[in-house]
This record gives C-alpha cells, structure tokens and sequence, in this order.
C-alpha cells in the first residue's frame, strides 16, 4: 500500500466539477414541454467540443468493477476533444480527476460519487481515471471523437505516487 | 377510428431501419479492449450530423406514455441535422418513420419495436414521430443540434390520413 493519504470520495456537484467540465444532470437545467405534452427536454446538458478535423462519435462503453482497495496508478486526458459519459443504469459510479497542463497536478487530485442519474462531460485536455464503477457492471453512452490525430495521453505514476479510493 | 388498416409493429433490425439512419446496439459493432481491460468500447455507433452554424446537443428527453391506441397524426423532421435517442432503462419503446421529401410518404409509413437496449439516430431530413414509450414513463439521452437556424418541420395529418399502431 502506498504511504500517501487514502483518496476521499466527494458527492459530485457542478460547482465542484466545474474546473474539469460539466455534470450532466437535471438539476437547474432549461425544461422544455415538446411532442404535444408527451415529454420533456431537459436541454443541453454537455458542451461537446470535438475540434477540428474529427467528428461526433456515440459509442457504449461497458465497465467492469476494479479490485479493491482501487488504486489511482494513472490518468489520460483527450486534448483535442470533450468526453461524456451517462450512465445506462441507475447504480452510483466514480469520477476521478486532477487539474494539470503536460502532467498532472496529483496535489489536486479528487474523487466524486457520481449518482447513478448523473454523467459527466470532461473538457478537452482534463485528466481522469478511467471509468470507475461501484457496481460489478455497468454501461455508459459515451460522446466523443473519432478521427485520425492522436488524441490519448497516459501518465503513469511512480509507486509513491499511486493514491487509494477511501471508498466505505 | 380511421378506416386505414392499424400499422403493424415490426422488430428493429440494422438492415430494415437503414432508409432512416442509424440502430444503436452492440450487435456487429467494433468492439476494442480499453481501461487496461476493465471497459470494452462499442465503438461508433451512430453517425452524428450537425451541420453548418450548429453544434452539438447532449439532453435528456422524459418521455410519458400516449394514449392507446396510438394514433399516428403527425410526422416530424430535423431538416439540419441527425437526431440519437437512447433509452436511459431497458424497457422496449416504438420508432414511427417514413420516407419522403418536402411531405412524407404516408404509403412507407413503418413501426419499429426496439429493444430497451437499442437506440436509434435518425439522419437528417428524416419524417419519425416523437418518441414512443411502452412503459408509463422512459427517459432517453439524446444528441442533436443547437443552433438558431430553424431544424423542426412538422405535418399534420388529415382525418382520414391517421393511422393507429398495431399494439398487441
């Protein structure tokens, strides 16, 4: 186990989420009644930034649940392009993320409780852990881009870098 | 009631719905190993289409049950862009469409059964009801277009033109 502090784990909000990008959510959204009163539009909850040269892409990632105690050994950012992510299930998840330019910042580095009705659309060039589930499976619909120009970076951390989730 | 036969409900399968656009599902999809191995991504599986002096919508649609039998009275289209649904719950749901330029054909008109973990992205330019719920309420992430230029035609239909949905 790593000697530095287990990481704790925050309930996700659009204040606290607002330096890394948007939380996809209901909550104080623009409501509007469409199809004859037969729905609502809860409008324009992500700003997609995809950048030139690529384009809008829907997949689905399907997640599976990490070992426990879950360790934080690396983050990626996309910097040409925004990624969101909402959840097909209704099961809370984890959003881990740090502030940073070239590298990340990990004195920043923070953990949210995502519920299972909340996603969250990373702005370009935010760094993040990959998709953390707490339930043994859960899938995602992901918006982001597709195209030819590199858009992964990876940093992985030394051994005393490597944080824990203080998850209950 | 209308005098024109009830519109039968058929499965929602790539091949059938391809005049229309895009079937979101996993079925025949490229799939590639991420996350170290703890996420699969179902990779591309709409295509997007905004068009000029717009960008790219995230929102959530709560949609409600309509009436039974379902009477098919209008059609409408999104002339700038494409326009993905996805069910937020794995309850199945209906797909209205029909081929057609400036009117939409109403001897085309077709019903799709899809599967609550099917989705659908019409493409530009295409004639489909709003959305259709089985259970009492479903909610769905959508991805479309902002923009000011006007990108909702609607036609209502004439009495003797309505349709009502072969639901068992």
């Amino acid at each position: 186990m790593s000697g530095r502090p287990p990481l704790p784990v925050e309930p996700l909000t659009k204040a606290a989420f607002a330096p890394f990008g948007d939380v996809i959510e209901i909550e104080g959204c623009e409501t509007r009644v469409i199809n004859q009163g037969f729905a609502l539009r809860r409008h324009d909850l992500a700003h997609v930034a995809i950048g030139e040269g690529g384009r809008t892409c829907v997949s689905i990632f399907e997640a599976r649940r990490r070992p426990r105690p879950i360790a934080i050994d690396m983050l990626e950012k996309h910097p040409l392009a925004s990624q969101a992510f909402y959840p097909l299930s209704r099961e809370d998840w984890l959003v881990v993320v740090a502030e940073g330019g070239d590298k990340p910042d990990l004195t920043t580095l923070r953990c949210f409780l995502a519920r299972g009705d909340q996603g969250v659309n990373y702005a370009p060039g935010v760094w993040h852990f990959p998709v953390l589930t707490i339930a043994d499976r859960q899938d995602f619909l992901i918006v982001d881009r597709e195209g030819s120009a590199p858009n992964l970076v990876e940093r992985f951390f030394a051994a005393d870098e490597i944080r824990f989730v203080a998850e209950n």
